[in-house]
């Protein structure tokens, strides 16, 4: 089936929305916590993170120019600090719900029953139910002009992960941590690892790694 | 188990570059197919990409200042054009060889034994064995000066896919076109959905759209 740009354009809005997200495959999804300077705390989904960079270790995000994510951008900029946090499959109806549009004074932890929880002088709350959690320091924002949407940089600066997820080499087995993976807009689904390979070099088979 | 800043930054490298990049979850994994100018053809595997928007329809990419992305940046920039090629079960081998670092005059796609398919004018090489296909327009490149990374923005102009994939709401269902998703540098994982779920409202339930 093909479908070419005049057909995309052509496409009733929620069509789109829909196709479009689905096409750069399956992504990576988490709950970014942050607390406001007047002390409210914010919790919302995003599907855009992404490596930037190990040495400083770099993620980054994408931000619409729209809420429901302004909460999380403000607070972001202002406070200087942000968690995020991986979602498993016990969690993730809760973490589906906080990309509803609720006021700014509501705390999306508390509607969804989700617990903050602060450590290590963080300024951010974490997601107590979460397995892996990062603590993340702003560093830089990037406007896309092109279409009026943002890109956050941050630098991981505290890492929490359950000890048996982490394999000598510096791998994260992230299905035995529950880490879930997202497609679309809301679909939500596990991952059974079909293989790990050796690093790839020019006219040498690979191997697997497990 | 508790990391922080300085564990990180005392990591040994390779053990730093895999821990930081499982840290972001599944990503989306891909592969990037260029032509130069000169004819050459270039595949390469990409997990790194991002969706940025619907209306254009735009997807983002991480490159990083180093080989082997090289041919690819230089292949999108020199002529404007690549393909986005998904992955999947019958040729993630194949796809993990591409990042092998071959010298520019090689031709991943002839290495690896991958097939180019050239269609409906698009100047770039989509990959013949991947089941969803996209053809990409450069837009717009934004350097990263925070660790010399690139940001390269494209629109999605050409789509393929297989009909019996799409949803009438727009949705793929990335699952029946065999698309996996890695984490890390070299894990490959297939995927089981656990849910849709319904758009979300303040204080309303959501629902399965399952």
């Amino acid at each position: 089936m093909y479908i070419d740009k005049e057909a995309i354009a052509r496409l009733e809005k929620q069509r789109r929305v829909h196709l479009i997200n689905s096409l750069g495959g399956f992504k990576s999804v988490a709950l970014v916590g942050t607390l406001s300077k007047i002390g409210n705390e914010n919790l919302a989904i995003f599907s855009s993170l992404f490596h930037i960079g190990a040495n400083p270790p770099l993620i980054g995000m994408i931000f619409r120019p729209s809420p429901p994510e302004r909460d999380t951008m403000s607070n972001i900029l202002e406070t200087g600090f942000y968690t995020i946090n991986h979602i498993n499959e016990t969690i993730y109806k809760q973490a589906h719900q906080t990309s509803a549009r609720y006021e700014s004074e509501v705390s999306e932890f508390q509607v969804t029953n989700l617990k903050p929880e602060y450590k290590n002088n963080f300024f951010a709350p974490f997601v107590a139910e979460s397995n892996i959690q990062l603590g993340v320091e702003f560093k830089e924002k990037v406007d896309i002009s092109i279409n009026n949407t943002t890109m956050i940089i941050g630098e991981i600066v505290q890492i929490y992960l359950p000890e048996n997820c982490l394999h000598d080499d510096g791998f994260i087995d992230l299905e035995k941590a529950n880490t879930i993976t997202c497609s679309g807009l809301d679909s939500y689904h596990k991952t059974i690892q079909i293989d790990r390979l050796s690093y790839a070099k020019p006219y040498k088979e690979i191997t697997s790694l497990l």
